[in-house]
């Protein structure tokens, strides 16, 4: 593990499972000094209290949940991770950034370039429209250099995460058509939150398949800001969540068209090649982003409590599509092992430090 | 409940899932006699002692399981359910028919009418092709008539009755084109059958989630000879199974692109009353299909344990297309509860017989 | 299935998990009209918005949750079931008693013969300590007498049903010690209610399991009543309940004395010829209590969603002690199952009318 | 982490559960090297065509598994961890001791000191009883001296690991009886192994709870040995496992008696000081058992996936007894970190190394 000198980090909103596995990672995380925890729900309770899961584990038995008060937050932080809910991470950034704190959020307030499309989305105007110009995207196999020196990242979504990857390299490669795309996410109960609501009680998850949000979850307008990047014009995919009894995981499935057509083995084997090569370029030297071998197809418990997104196709000559298929866990690599990503690049700290 | 004289019927392989539910439907079932169940490998046991379930309720105590003897069972039994694993079911089929039993057939067998189609898809050539003329598809939704009078139905796969009842009648009423049909689709463990594979462990299948058999799982010959047979021209699309955890049930997503544009709110609003008014019109009065209400979405576990089939779309205008989703149990109307149907059907009974 | 007249029935907090069960049973039962069903959260809510399972069974698209007026109630029913939080059963239960509406009451309110226990173990003071005479436990397999001709009957709860019914033949016949007695319970998510709790979210329970509430869970004290009762003398028992992530079953495992010792081969076997013996008088004609083969134990899921229980022993002469095991559905026979049971008999109908 | 030269170590039995979580640890063992996993069924096969959770972890890449041959290992392995069905592990040591390999055993066949109780729990005369003599029981926190000096251990098996560390330190200081202990476990299906059987299917085990092995598992000869030796006198106890749906995880309640009365508050409170204090004298300084504060207990999800126990009692004034309830995670604290734990000692390493 590298050489490296302790920064001292805070997590506010530690109490749900985002903030729960970012504490539980920063926990051990070599270079991170864990000095301040926030919960307006539990402060002044011990950590180990809310997850008895961490006693033992050194400073996880001194640690305690506090109020979120920025300005204390500033005195004892470098770094703060925010795992707020949508537009509550807005409020604490601001004072944040005015101290030169550095600002991984992990909401939805910072992902979009365009207030307007956030209003579009989240119903109301942004709070901050100017801080979404100083926001880098976290996908640290996108935007690695822009997240080194940036003040503030806003750490993708979970499905964006699943989604994403798999995909912009061939559109950017013009592999893929830019029209057309669909993708059909799976994701774990944790995606949700811990928060009560009586769709999520185990009885109600419990042996229940359903999709939600369709056809315009939130996600689509950060997936859409990606893709749109990627390719230069204006990408508009379909979308649809679905919820399954799994805590963990995300799996999605893409539906994607091919530039050209592959009507003969032979065509099909060249572009084959073309996809393959295109992958491996973009990944093979990527930390967590794993192209599988031929026969294998990705599966969640693959990858929970792993920062890793598992990736495998398959064309079909039949109908003309190529199928994306990924994987990742949806707390993990799909927010706070992320969130770390972009942490350890912008301390300078080996980027996969306490997530291997 | 209505009157009925009672039917002599047999279950041959009757220690699998269909099975098993196969005989939980027809012990309750008021018009049927539970003569003989079958089963190789536990011939000679008691009912109960694999399935201590059924104890105590009436016939279930007397039955024992006994070698499917195709000579016995004509003497038995006036119709036979055959479930058993697919290439097994036709050399029971033969002798049965031949001495005039009625067989309702839950294996692939005899659902495709295209013995070539059959060869490309189960990779041996049809042991006997003259019977597939003979076999009625046994989706009573569609098939009703014909299956009053047939003497072998066969019963359809469960992913395929997730996807055809939703599609079929907008395809016929030319709402939607025939091309580019994907679905994409979730079934429980039980789908895969009471059979030992390290796959299918609890272990195994728990905290995971992952597709299989794409690009070409063998229910899309049965999915698309029906979906050519409502148009009328050769109909190919996608589709893509995938594993969850849970016992029992199939959740489908579908994309459909709708024959006519609709991009202002007054062409969706429009778009949205004839595929309203087609669906109505198709099942209004169906007894096992629910067309959801405007909010809602299908979730597996308002199906489970029952004969419905739970359906809901939604149109959206920034993708122009239709999205599809159903819910079944893959056991009852996915399987077991279907063959019943058929069995009601075939005996002059009320359709919804034992199912409600 | 016996002939009857209807009775119109109403189901008061019909929106929780035994509210729910007990309107699918009542939906389906021959001799029963679902009049009211009430609930204060979802009042002017149709059935089927919140348990869309419902849908299309007859009577069911028409139901409407209301407020819970007793006055009203009263009109329009003349079976009343109250599927009510403990302490608030009591208030509804007063006014509709008063109207000559018969009650069966699925909350604690009435279950203890003793104001000052119901005081110790809940906490307050019962509210209505004349009207604990009326009430008789409705425990048909101990009370089917008494269940027939009351006016107030307070349905068992989940646990006391899984633990009474293996243990009061063997006291009473003197073939174990009333001392020493320990019950070991694991439940499913559902007898925690349909309520929004941190603690019975899907990631919480999901790979989890727990105890709670040890020592002295509340329903120790109608536990107690009972196992006193059946021996004539002052009985205490140690009581340990575990939450494990099924959505529904009771497993109970209870360590027990027998009177005699056993420490040859031929004792043990003649204490096993007693104690079989003494069960299948007090259960082979009862219609839901199965006495399991020698060589099975029970299994959650052989009596889920059935009015079962399950029950095996096992002597162990090693130690002494005779090992008794059962199973049952908390939400029917541990809950909604037997309060229609109680009905059947209140009613004068054939006891397993809408049970099996 | 402490500083360490490499072991060189191998895996025999590495494609079943605890195999699969042996090589998970030793991957990422810093003072380890893992030169050899062995799989008769796999032999050949990449470790990550078996178990592709590991892709892309270093040394993960290019293991293979191999055929079991004894001569081989012992060129290229210090230690040898076997993680082998009973009967078959002996067969490995034998001829590996005899070339001074370290062996540490995950089976049953080196945990007893007396070949007859072996013979009467496994149904087989014990093949090698000498070898009895030279193994030390694996368990760290009662033989850690023995560990740091044996050439031999017996890795103590996943239900004695949840009872023993509760229960012999109050035996030992008298505070208990040694009579009249039972012990109620509910394990995770990952206990059953990686093996192929019905019982253990996904759809067989969820939404099921079972006892199993009642009244006479194999791990009690085990635990009555452990308690036997703690107490100088001849110890049996009632043991009672059970299958719950969790992957992974124990969960155990003991009823214990204390040796003293205690019937008012003060000497319920004495009785509890003297219970603390012991369970404090011994574990406040083992790494891996926590003694959790007063109003918790313990819940599997706080231990899976870690070395810990956790630990947590009641006293019953009213019945007079201690209730004792602990957690482990089976493959983790109950096997393979376990054993883990042991190669840290053997091998002069921080016994928590490649553990926290």
């Amino acid at each position: 593990m590298s050489q490296c000198s302790s920064i001292k980090v805070a997590v506010v909103g530690a109490s749900g499972y985002s903030g729960e596995e970012l504490v539980s990672r920063l926990l051990h995380h070599p270079c991170a000094e864990l000095a301040a925890i926030t919960s307006r729900q539990y402060a002044g309770q011990p950590l180990n209290d809310i997850f008895p899961r961490f006693t033992g584990q050194d400073a996880a038995d001194t640690l305690e949940f506090t109020e979120p008060d920025p300005s204390i937050l500033a005195q004892v932080a470098e770094v703060i991770f925010l795992a707020l809910p949508h537009g509550t991470a807005v409020e604490y950034a601001q004072p944040l950034l005015a101290k030169n704190i550095k600002i991984i959020d992990l909401s939805a307030d910072f992902r979009l370039n365009n207030s307007e499309t956030y209003e579009e989305f989240y119903g109301n105007k942004h709070p901050a429209p100017d801080l979404l110009k100083r926001a880098v995207y976290g996908l640290p196999e996108f935007y690695r250099e822009e997240i080194r020196t940036a003040q503030l990242v806003a750490s993708p979504g979970c499905y964006p995460t699943s989604i994403l990857p798999p995909t912009v390299p061939l559109l950017k490669a013009g592999l893929i058509k830019p029209t057309g795309i669909i993708a059909d996410s799976l994701s774990g109960v944790s995606g949700a939150g811990r928060n009560t609501d009586i769709s999520f009680l185990y009885s109600e998850c419990n042996e229940s398949a359903r999709p939600y949000s369709i056809p315009k979850h939130r996600h689509l307008s950060e997936i859409e800001q990606e893709l749109s990047t990627a390719t230069g014009e204006s990408v508009v995919i379909q979308f649809s969540p679905h919820l399954i009894p799994v805590t963990r995981g995300i799996l999605t499935t893409q539906y994607l068209a091919p530039s050209e057509k592959f009507q003969s083995e032979t065509e099909e084997q060249a572009l084959g090649e073309k996809i393959s090569h295109c992958l491996e370029t973009a990944y093979a030297t990527e930390p967590f982003v794993r192209l599988l071998p031929a026969e294998s197809l990705p599966d969640t418990k693959n990858v929970t409590h792993t920062n890793y997104l598992d990736l495998a196709w398959r064309l079909d000559r039949r109908t003309g599509r190529l199928i994306m298929t990924s994987a990742i866990d949806n707390l993990v690599k799909g927010a706070s092992g992320q969130a770390i990503q972009s942490f350890n690049l912008m301390c300078g700290f080996d980027e996969t430090t306490g997530l291997l």
